[in-house]
């Protein structure tokens, strides 16, 4: 069952937050794999006293709002403080719990809770979120459910949220995106994905990453799941566009679109296509000084300074203990000397970002370069590095230049995973990327 | 009338929106002095729009949300796109409008719309929200509504938001706060006021002065409204707290209580005399490195820098046309060497800070250590420069340190200016927060 469909059977009283519950429950209880377990933890008591508190309100006729009683999922950076007498533990993907101050909830657990909604539990994620594929050695590296053959990465780091909703655990997932860890998980999934501009919405209650650059994104079933998502955290209505043909799409440039696997472009390009149809086509976008912000991404951009200035601070007994995925890219960041330049460079950039969108409404690419590599694959550092930067390529734009940004899936790549279309707006159109993000599922849908 | 009282009218039906909307805009006609006008951009017609749009949802049966229909001013940073048809201009301060994008509402904007808040139009600000005063040499600045016999300056950088207050023409204004720009206008007019921990509401759709501490504030007439002014902003309903005798209520560092201006420390020691009959009382306590933090900030902190940098990207041709309250100093900081140290610096100062509420939940002290200054004893810039540090001081913490923050006005100084207390309190405590607000004003009322 998708959210849309549980919002309103809800409302007419077909369905309670209870049944909701169970149908969670009983589908964490079918893969007892623990590599399937998107979940660090997950508390079928808990999630009962909640969605039973809603039935309550909901019987009196007072329900908390239209979600109160919708299950959804938390990636484990989330602080939520105490839920009916209970609480979750915050690890943000380490292997100790954090102190305490990290467990108070932010503006959007505050929220969701204000509005009812039910946490299943907290997901799984790479160690401090500083990663794209998925890969974590202190918990285990989830399987990406899309191949069952081979253990192939689900991606990250938001990795249990997609196979939270993957499962029927939840009916939405919440995670956070720097450069990424929403879309290419999202996208690897064959889900859909938004991740927010900054500071549109709150990050606070969250262990942070880059206090730059990190933001607040949503995993989701369906598009239109997505945009009431969005009304879930923001109370705004996500109405279909009046007249899509207003709509001014233009292809990103094409150094996003090329050193993909086979198959990628391929997906996208026929879903561009058939968008056409539906949007208006303008030129190729060029993004000014893209090269540079790519170059200054893989020397490790802002995030690598600011979680090692974090951990030094506040966890400096952690820094030894890092898993091999991420301890030894943290601990060279100590030497990033040039930190405010990187800082002023990324202004300029975001800036000029913003300026092309007068002549483009979004702007269309791939999700994610490649396919989820096999996890056998990503044992040397070297390979994982790469892997790591091939991932988040077409991601981490939208982070460094201050944009919004939704995945669609519009098909398999060669190796027959998921692959997602991307589309970018400026800071300020969230509401309004949502709203075309439906209108394009709406017209593909069927067709892939 | 109050915010909570319009309300409780609105939804029984004995007022309506335009009833309101008619209220300001006689509110506004009865103040033609350009010296006490709080607004840039102030509109009759649009006004009277909106509110006619709510109250036809009311009829309907359909409001949008408890709020629709309630006026409220808006800091002219932020965007609002287009209202019924309408818009406003956003200067931030300057003298020129600044390019469309930043005419693109946020969330904050987007979210309290959504709930039909009606908006009266964009108050006066301090150019860029670079300075605590109030002063402006592009737009002139307002008067200090509590001294008729000297022209006092009202506090800044939210310079209207407390005088759109103060006369009646909005129940709510939103400012924004870096290093004080909420509390000090609304604790130099009598007001409750307060400053969001940091991320916890959004900031995009309003132009930054310090992306790192850039927050989001309210300013209302009395504690219950500023209480429902944080409703409409997350949907989170602040209880009354159920013990107030659990508080633990420390008071701030002694460098913080010292050359104040006469008659500051009385006002606020006797209020705290009289809290320490509702909440419990601790020692004193201890900021680690405070003496370090506040040397950083009058060294410039990290805003002259960033707002140096987003000029000199954005709008490089404003910079020499600057006005003289701000210019000097933005120009100044583009001497910035040390801007990543000081950063480091500050995630470790803020990381100290949140320890030291293991022992305490609100840390107690005057909101401003000086009387609002005289406009006339501003015009040297070296006495600007003091009288702005000073100004400052108290705030500044709590946005070094990422801490919320309120303040209640609690008497008068020997001057016979308002005087706010302020208290602080950690990141993810923004509700309990207010609800300690609401207590303590309770206790408080009637006393001065």
């Amino acid at each position: 069952m998708d959210l849309t469909t549980a919002l309103a059977a809800l409302k007419d009283g077909t369905l309670t937050a209870r049944d909701l519950a169970e149908a969670c429950i009983a589908a964490r209880a079918e893969r007892p794999d623990a590599r399937d377990n998107p979940y660090v933890a997950f508390s079928a008591g808990l999630l009962r006293a909640q969605a039973d508190a809603a039935d309550i309100r909901r019987a009196a006729g007072r329900p908390l709002s239209d979600f109160d009683g919708i299950p959804l999922s938390l990636k484990d950076n989330y602080g939520t403080g105490t839920v009916c007498g209970g609480t979750w533990p915050v690890f943000a993907g380490s292997p100790r719990r954090l102190p305490p101050l990290w467990n108070q909830p932010g503006g959007v657990v505050s929220r969701l809770l204000a509005q009812g909604a039910v946490v299943t539990g907290k997901t799984r994620m790479v160690e401090f979120a500083f990663g794209g594929l998925g890969a974590n050695g202190h918990w285990g590296t989830p399987r990406n459910p899309w191949d069952r053959d081979h253990h192939r990465v689900p991606g990250g780091s938001s990795t249990g949220a997609p196979l939270s909703l993957h499962e029927g655990s939840a009916l939405l997932a919440l995670g956070t995106d720097t450069a990424g860890s929403v879309r290419i998980p999202a996208a690897w999934n064959g889900l859909y994905g938004y991740k927010s501009a900054r500071g549109h919405l709150a990050t606070d209650g969250i262990v942070p990453l880059s206090p730059r650059l990190d933001t607040v994104g949503i995993l989701a079933l369906t598009a239109d799941d997505l945009a009431q998502g969005y009304r879930l955290l923001t109370g705004t209505v996500i109405d279909p566009l009046t007249d899509p043909g207003v709509i001014r799409i233009g292809r990103a440039p094409e150094a996003l679109w090329q050193d993909c696997s086979p198959g990628v472009v391929a997906a996208v390009d026929t879903a561009l296509d058939r968008l056409t149809g539906l949007f208006r086509p303008v030129d190729s976008v060029t993004i000014p000084e893209l090269d540079e912000a790519l170059a200054l991404f893989r020397r490790g951009g802002l995030a690598g300074a600011e979680i090692y200035g974090f951990l030094s601070q506040e966890l400096p007994a952690w820094l030894p203990s890092l898993d091999a995925y991420v301890g030894p890219r943290i601990r060279a960041s100590a030497d990033v000397l040039d930190y405010d330049a990187r800082v002023a460079f990324l202004d300029r950039f975001a800036n000029g970002v913003q300026a092309l969108f007068h002549d483009v409404d979004v702007v269309a690419l791939p999700t994610v370069a490649i396919t989820p590599p096999l996890l056998a694959d990503l044992a040397e550092p070297s390979a994982y590095g790469r892997a790591n930067l091939m991932a988040l390529r077409n991601c981490c734009v939208a982070n460094l230049g201050d944009m919004a940004a939704v995945t669609l899936p519009v098909g398999r790549d060669a190796a027959g995973c998921p692959v997602g279309l991307q589309l970018l707006a400026p800071r300020g159109a969230d509401a309004h990327l949502l709203a075309i993000a439906r209108a394009a599922a709406a017209h593909l849908a069927g067709d892939y």
